[in-house]
């Protein structure tokens, strides 16, 4: 296993090599490199590539990753770029291999339905292609520039995963490079496998750090009738979250239930100007629901309104129109581009089985005070996944005592029997935090499954887990 | 890595550890072993294991695998023995780790609808336990005496996978005791999850070669409304199947779609004396539905039969009482009981993309009768899952013939776009033909994969593939 120091530089042989296996214009070095050194996490460590080269089949992939295999240089693979962890960060130099043009849509098949995709098409093109074709994609994880390479290898959530699930549970089948060059296919069109291990699924969510997807295929279903969307205001964020079992239990499953907090609604009124229903309120649901019919989503939100009612709620708000509605979306789509605005030290993604949110919140709160950091949050009420975004307006906290408060809300998230990410991933920035979650005896065990794929540990070093730490 | 010969026998010293362990009555020896040397496999190899050990916590089973790793004595780990593929035979003797005794339901949340259980509780004390809360686990494999451990270690499907999916989609979390006894937890009680490699999902379906599963995290759902079935006779099973695309493209998701043709219903017929209805058409689909409400289900019925009457179906029978339905459900329940009095020279649990069903069953039949061998075959039209009996009541087939067949119709379903086996597991009788759908590279990686939980080889050795195979 190599360690930091054993990783090779990139040298002009290889440079040459590079330009031989993609063409000129696709190696970029020097300055044009600067674009890939971050993704889009607000508090972010960059570091820049020795090259970037941009492959456009799976060929060119296979003989980059020999290449680099043999060389012993650090690999990054690259999508569009918009994580939230750090985990496209070139943190020990090498090769980035940026699949923006793998972006072709391969197929869509509208018997098996199922869409098979190049990892640097994005979610909006994606969306585009399917429901052309009366077919639907419903993850939403809230960035439709995301490339699906990314949000397979993050198994990126969102906010419909009541009814949908996640990432993974829309992965069929994939096309990977391991690195020494072998091209290795997983599943196919259908959910039921029970042919060896399940690699699809131990590849979506390991960040690059197994290997390089060059092919995804990806399970569609019918598109939804209605969509609706319902707001509802509680005294307070413990009765909000409350009535969620509630709703659950009386059989009704919902895309997605949200919560959100007045602080953060005046945070968009005062950096948008944008009116925002209900505003003097503490707490909501928004409740997002498909329905075949108008009357069933009346029957629907009228058994909603009553068990909410039933729980403090005071009032239902449905908007309208289709403008409205939209409206409504784009205050919660917008949360985290307005706490760009604020001091923020770091954000957490924490999930936690859903009936400890409200005490996760309270208590990390607590502990923030000590630091003078106040912690503003919201999240997905249906599915216990939580972003916390901890601010320090006074500019007084230091990086150790940063450090130091995030260890105590992650083992805060651990004993209540919750986890560190539930969308961004570890990445970088989150990896120090693992040991919290998972004791040594697993992490040595994902180390040994690590160099499975990766003898050599080219592979997106440096995240997840260090592979010579302890 | 060890070969057959390499590995150890028990010897008396190991018993009397295990009695220290488990307690005399939990030790089984001699003849007592007899009954745990094959599952349901209609055409199956026995063979005795040396002892048979019952433990009833998860720290015995701890301390026996770390003996059984120590000694290099193979390890088998058993639920409830009612596989299809030999996965639980003893190939290489040793020690079957029966997990009967660990049966407990540990808790039915319904705040978070996650059901934590030990392996050995079977499907039918599961659905009662959740229901009895007003929750649901909708998988239904079919057989209710098999256990959840065995169900998550073969991730058996069944026939409610076009709305449901299968077994793994269920799993949340796992406790796993790795062969040195090292005790690992994966998962929670949350759908989404970003932190590390996701074990759950590549343990769930690795038929006891990695680890053994000691306790499960199961996703529940609220009880569905009502459920109904419809019967849609068509005048050939080409349409029946080329129906079913339509349908979905409808909006409609039913909990399952089977078909079913005149050769099997005479079967079942000509064995129990049952009457089927309908039972002078070629070939049915027979449509499981959930609808909340009469009218809801009356409109999703309505919708079916016109899009099938479009594509030639020629009735449409909906049982009107409760005893017609099940009725309907026990035909299909005993095919497989039924084809048990057939000279059945072997099984296949192939799964295709759905629109590929009807070509792989014409062209297999077509393979089949240059054998003098006719196939009795029903499956899962929705989710592309077939399952072929191979008949040869002249008895004049060899067994190398037998294995030729059998090479060409999986051939035929891996050249389709599908794989080996969709819901079985390869375990003894299928990883023969398991090269036939993954190349080298790809089984190298697993056994790589292998390695990294089991570095002796001890777990299940002789399934899915070989270690020491080329």
């Amino acid at each position: 296993v190599k360690t930091r120091s054993e990783y090779r530089k990139v040298t002009p042989e290889i440079i040459s090599s590079l330009v031989e296996i993609v063409g000129e214009k696709d190696v970029l070095t020097g300055d044009k490199c600067f674009n890939y050194s971050k993704d889009e996490e607000i508090v972010a460590e960059t570091h820049v590539p020795e090259v970037v080269v941009r492959p456009k089949d799976t060929a060119s992939v296979a003989r980059i990753l020999k290449l680099a295999d043999e060389g012993c240089i650090p690999v990054v693979p690259r999508g569009g770029g918009t994580g939230l962890s750090g985990g496209v960060v070139p943190v020990h130099g090498g090769i980035v291999i940026s699949l923006e043009k793998m972006n072709k849509i391969l197929e869509v098949d509208d018997d098996n339905f199922v869409a098979t995709v190049q990892p640097g098409v994005t979610l909006a093109e994606l969306y585009e292609a399917v429901e052309s074709r009366g077919l639907y994609y419903p993850l939403f994880p809230g960035e439709t520039n995301a490339t699906l390479g990314g949000n397979v290898s993050t198994n990126a959530g969102g906010m419909r995963a009541i009814k949908y699930g996640v990432t993974r549970n829309f992965v069929l089948g994939l096309e990977v490079v391991l690195p020494g060059g072998d091209i290795i296919r997983t599943g196919g069109k259908y959910v039921k496998c029970s042919t060896g291990y399940e690699l699809t699924q131990l590849l979506a969510g390991s960040e690059g750090t197994l290997a390089i997807i060059t092919e995804i295929m990806l399970r569609l279903v019918p598109l939804p009738g209605k969509r609706e969307v319902l707001c509802i205001p509680f005294p307070n964020l413990s009765d909000a979250i409350n009535a969620v079992p509630a709703i659950l239990k009386d059989g009704i499953i919902p895309v997605g239930i949200e919560w959100m907090e007045k602080s953060l609604i005046d945070l968009v009124k005062r950096f948008t100007g944008k009116e925002v229903p209900l505003r003097d309120y503490e707490a909501f649901l928004m409740i997002i629901l498909e329905a075949g019919s108008e009357e069933e989503f009346l029957s629907i939100s009228g058994r909603i309104e009553e068990t909410c009612r039933k729980r403090g709620a005071t009032d239902i708000f449905i908007p309208g129109t289709e403008r409205a509605k939209r409206n409504l979306f784009e205050v919660r789509e917008q949360f985290h581009t307005m706490l760009t605005h604020c001091n923020v030290i770091g954000t957490a993604d924490i999930v936690v089985p859903r009936s400890c949110i409200v005490q996760l919140l309270e208590k990390s709160r607590e502990k923030a005070a000590d630091y003078d950091v106040i912690i503003l949050a919201f999240g997905h009420a249906g599915d216990g996944n939580l972003h916390l975004y901890l601010v320090n307006e006074e500019g007084n906290i230091s990086q150790e005592q940063t450090k130091e408060l995030f260890k105590k809300i992650y083992e805060l998230g651990v004993s209540l029997g919750g986890t560190i990410s539930g969308e961004h991933g570890l990445g970088l920035s989150k990896k120090g935090y693992f040991p919290l979650a998972a004791d040594k005896e697993k992490i040595d065990l994902l180390r040994r499954v690590k160099l499975a794929f990766d003898p050599n540990g080219i592979m997106n070093p440096g995240k997840i887990f260090d592979l010579d730490g302890d």
